[in-house]
């Protein structure tokens, strides 16, 4: 795979066929084959906690010999030796989820009999496919049961249909910056994302070259994404005492008459390595994936789609979280206590925008008490 | 012009060469002719109002013959007999702005020597050369003063200019929903728009021909406005009682396992007639112009910026509005009573999002007594 797999991450092989959970026009789907990705840290003997990753995360929760780099450690301020998820104290996986390109099967996966990648042919994916599958990877490596499951954003879409789908596995539920279906701005936000991507001429109705993919549109989706991940707060102290004052040509011909600020140059810089990071059919899934997340109407209603839940859950939401806002954490936590659960919200008074929740300064400062006494036995 | 501009739209020639403002590498800028774009209602014999239009907008504020159709009539509950800016109390005027494509000279405006567009050769606009025109025409006209210049979004940021510009020539400025400064957030929400156009593949390096424009990456940024347009509470209630709770392929396979909300459908449909009413390096123009405005790091401070000013001005927000958050009217307040001007400040309870200053309810409900009062003599 050409993607950030870090060569740290073990591949799990299951050679039957996996089923998703729903059908496509009335058939059942499944894989001939299932590719899962993980990586684990601290003694298997120790209660296991399960991490789960956002949109485009992958299995390097933490990187004790790169706790620097995020494209190696995506969480590392929340998961070590005396971190919130203590490694110490528990065993702590992060399974890289289905649809995804960080080793686990997803569109850019090699098919076992045409030898060419699934592309669109891959199922559709839904957030139980990506549950279930990560069930059947534990069931494979002996482990019994869940001390807790903890994700941010879709990560947290996660840790609440484990706790619906698998109630007697999981013990404590963290869902972070998060919510229990997508509402209209992320369904908004995530189409223009997606038609960036399925625009570009390269994207060729999802059988674009192997080298010679979808780049700009990928980018491009990368870089809307990027307008909701912090807050407008934070981007004005982040870039605006660099506020160009002068009119200047950029040197790049091709963008001839152009005048850049910091912030436009930054969000152009982060958004590239995406590209080699990422592949854009994995996105589309994966933003479907997303805009097609709602339990109240999977279900009826929150309430009845928790209604099965037996673990304890913390819920935690930041005020200046504009991508999920607290009245979504409000939600989730309603929908708990109508049918007498064990759930508490806290909402942390933090303007960074939708990820705090990365934010090494944050969870230590903020995120790490909660989820300490939340884990005590 | 393949573009929206009304027939009613008269079009006024300037046959001498139009000097822009500010130089381009230290050398002096201008075009060898100048279109300007306008409509006017009412006696040209009673106080003269100037409304200025937003970033895409037009010289159809109004249209008696087709008041419901917002591409003949973007501002009919504002202006018109017995409306806020009565028509039958003043003469109002609307001009197309300069690097727009609405008849006003822009990129798609036809060199008259080389007779083809001038595209990118276009010089780079700022607003004051958008204001110094509007200016240019009025004396043209015989406008001999200005009883009030309004406008919203774009269209605030002429009223400001115009108050420091020429204030001896305006009386009275009425700035909505926006601000005398670009955020970070609109900076870069603006710069995915451009890169959005500039890398479609169509665009040329903005040679794109006549008739195949760069029209996916023009929708994609139309897109991308859209989801700051309205707010997300504005999307919920718009959107989410049609939400989708059945996976259905979609119809066209070239989206082949596409699974389509409501308000994805909405937004790729609302976003398509402006290909065609719109042109793609008026765009870029444009929306480089908006990145540009800055009146404190042009002038030093905002009160500097604004010292000039003789006008009284009254700043109207709305609570709801994300894309210019009554923070920004705050900080154009301020700035006015630094230096001792006459200014008021009304926020409007309203979390419809940014547009709610072209909704006509909340015109009629909100927007209309403050501003009837404040033109009173």
């Amino acid at each position: 795979m050409g993607f950030n797999q870090s060569a740290k991450a073990i591949i799990h092989h299951f050679t039957e066929p996996f089923q998703f959970e729903t059908p496509y026009m009335g058939e059942p789907e499944f894989i001939p084959e299932l590719f899962m990705a993980y990586e684990s840290w601290g003694d298997p003997d120790n209660p296991a906690i399960l991490v789960c990753h956002a949109l485009t995360g992958n299995t390097h929760a933490t990187d004790p010999d790169a706790p620097d780099d995020w494209r190696r450690s995506w969480w590392p301020a929340m998961v070590g030796p005396g971190k919130a998820i203590d490694t110490n104290q528990f065993y702590v996986l992060c399974i890289n989820i289905l649809g995804g390109c960080g080793g686990t099967s997803g569109p850019a996966t090699v098919h076992p009999e045409t030898k060419t990648r699934y592309g669109l042919h891959f199922p559709i994916v839904e957030m139980e496919d990506i549950v279930c599958s990560q069930k059947k990877l534990l069931d494979a490596l002996g482990v019994k049961r869940l001390y807790a499951v903890i994700g941010g954003s879709l990560g947290g879409f996660q840790a609440l249909v484990w706790g619906r789908m698998y109630p007697d596995f999981v013990d404590r539920l963290i869902v972070i910056a998060s919510s229990a279906y997508s509402n209209q701005f992320m369904i908004l936000t995530n189409r223009v994302q997606i038609d960036a991507i399925q625009m570009d001429p390269l994207y060729q109705e999802g059988n674009y070259l192997e080298d010679n993919p979808p780049d700009v549109g990928l980018r491009l989706a990368r870089m809307v994404g990027f307008t909701t991940f912090i807050s407008p707060i934070t981007m004005e102290k982040k870039f605006s005492k660099y506020h160009a004052s002068q009119r200047e040509p950029y040197a790049d011909a091709s963008f001839h008459q152009q005048m850049f600020h910091d912030a436009e140059n930054y969000i152009r810089k982060v958004s590239a390595p995406f590209t080699t990071d990422f592949d854009a059919n994995s996105m589309v899934y994966l933003l479907q994936t997303w805009n097609h997340f709602d339990l109240a109407i999977k279900y009826g209603s929150l309430a009845k789609a928790l209604e099965p839940v037996l673990a304890k859950t913390l819920i935690i939401a930041a005020t200046g979280d504009n991508l999920f806002p607290p009245y979504l954490s409000e939600d989730i936590l309603k929908a708990l206590e109508a049918t007498g659960k064990k759930a508490s919200l806290t909402i942390v008074d933090e303007n960074y925008g939708h990820d705090f929740f990365l934010k090494p300064n944050i969870i230590l400062e903020k995120l790490t008490d909660p989820i300490v006494r939340f884990l005590e036995k």
